[in-house]
């Protein structure tokens, strides 16, 4: 009973909120794991059972989290680590290999240990799903929190990508530590992209009062965010038809008849 | 028996190609379905049942099919739209809702359907979690397809984006009708991102036959990518750990600390 069974972490995506919206490969891992660690309220959406132990943590402390999990698989377990939304947008698959870089000059066999993403359904594009396809032409996700960059590149970016015409989804509009720098986004944002182009504030997507707010860069404000919110930034050309919103897929003037998506991946 | 059921369009998304990566929202939808309409390798992955009707049509006639969606459900129809990823993502829900705006000049109860769009892991985001986490910090997703959009419109876009420091993924990056624009497209990036960024070629992406391919930008030629690969272009902080390729949560030279993701949505 001493043998060392070979362990693994897996990072999981639950989605934004909703388990209709997990994939069948993320329910049928955690039938499978020994432990799963996360932030506590990730943790409490996993149902306990025998043979399981649960490793809930504040959140902050992805770093050490994740070289937590590491520490366990390189030990036998079987580790999952919960991760709302898409664990490869601004959650902890980037952790976890963080840890695994820095954690492999002491323990270099960790570079061995099966490691695997799992994707799920980031929170926006379950926003755009909601309103309706606010980001069917080009876009760009990014992080407004300056914890993770200077927050003039933050402006430097919005106005990058403005001028680019791309629409926009952002996370971590508002926090209570920063209330000012939202209002400063929206005037850069009002510049690069034309103040009648539409924002959608999206909180709680796919939870119990999820509510959706459209308006015009115009009339926008700081206090339609919090950090339960995504907001979706259209293009010039995003309209509204009926109560949805959308962007159309070709760039305006562009009209090249039928031909259009050619997607096949 | 003549009583008119209200019909809908639901626009679900079957992910890059695995069932596994099918939400249990999607997997109920079809069972509800009186129609489903789609591109034809889309509609051959929904299993046939009496009460079912499957319309599979070819590429390129995306207006018309949803056009056929809406018309069905304007007469009761329960229609479910299948889309290969997420619908939001440079597939059908955009189509859909063109076609709202343009049939509900001379349907005008069309409005008053209930659409609905059910995301799906979208190929980006699977290709990301396949090779580790190269999409962890800010990040664009672009489709290089000049039916969408003039090339100039294109390379604009690169060079903004690349100048803005964010990853890249694009979608339909080479096809048969435009061999050298990828070509071109490289050259751009490299300027952009500097040649030692890292881009990964993700084919046929959790389908049978999976291929990863990361090299630097320098030694990238167009032939590493076909309309059946996803390309993801790191930051100039994206690198390797072990046989994997992630980019961190942190920009260059920000690092404050435990703080980091804060994301709550």
């Amino acid at each position: 009973m001493t043998e060392t069974q070979k362990g693994w972490v897996v990072i999981a995506g639950l989605g934004p909120g909703a388990d209709r919206m997990v994939t069948s490969e993320v329910q049928d891992i955690l039938a499978e794991a020994t432990d799963v660690v996360g932030y506590i309220p990730y943790v409490e959406r996993v149902t306990p059972r025998e043979g399981l132990t649960l490793h809930a943590s504040d959140n902050r402390v992805e770093v050490d989290r994740a070289t937590h999990a590491l520490e366990m698989a390189a030990a036998g377990g079987r580790v999952v680590v919960v991760s709302s939304g898409d664990p490869g947008v601004f959650a902890m698959a980037s952790a976890v290999f963080e840890a695994l870089e820095a954690g492999s000059k002491a323990h270099p066999h960790w570079l061995d240990l099966e490691i695997r993403v799992l994707p799920g359904i980031t929170a926006m594009l379950a926003a755009a799903a909601a309103i309706g396809a606010p980001l069917g032409h080009d876009f760009a996700a990014i992080n407004l929190s300056d914890n993770l960059k200077p927050w003039e590149l933050i402006e430097h970016r919005l106005r990058l990508v403005g001028e680019a015409g791309l629409a926009m989804a952002f996370y971590n509009p508002r926090s209570k530590s920063r209330p000012h720098q939202f209002e400063r986004a929206l005037e850069v944002l009002r510049e690069a992209c034309g103040p009648e182009t539409l924002i959608t504030f999206a909180r709680d997507v796919t939870k119990p009062g999820q509510a959706l707010n459209t308006v015009s860069l115009r009339d926008a404000g700081p206090e339609m965010a919090d950090m339960r919110t995504v907001v979706i930034v259209g293009n010039r050309d995003t309209r509204r038809v009926g109560p949805y919103v959308y962007t159309p897929r070709f760039a305006p003037g562009h009209q090249p008849g039928q031909a259009a998506a050619e997607k096949d991946t």
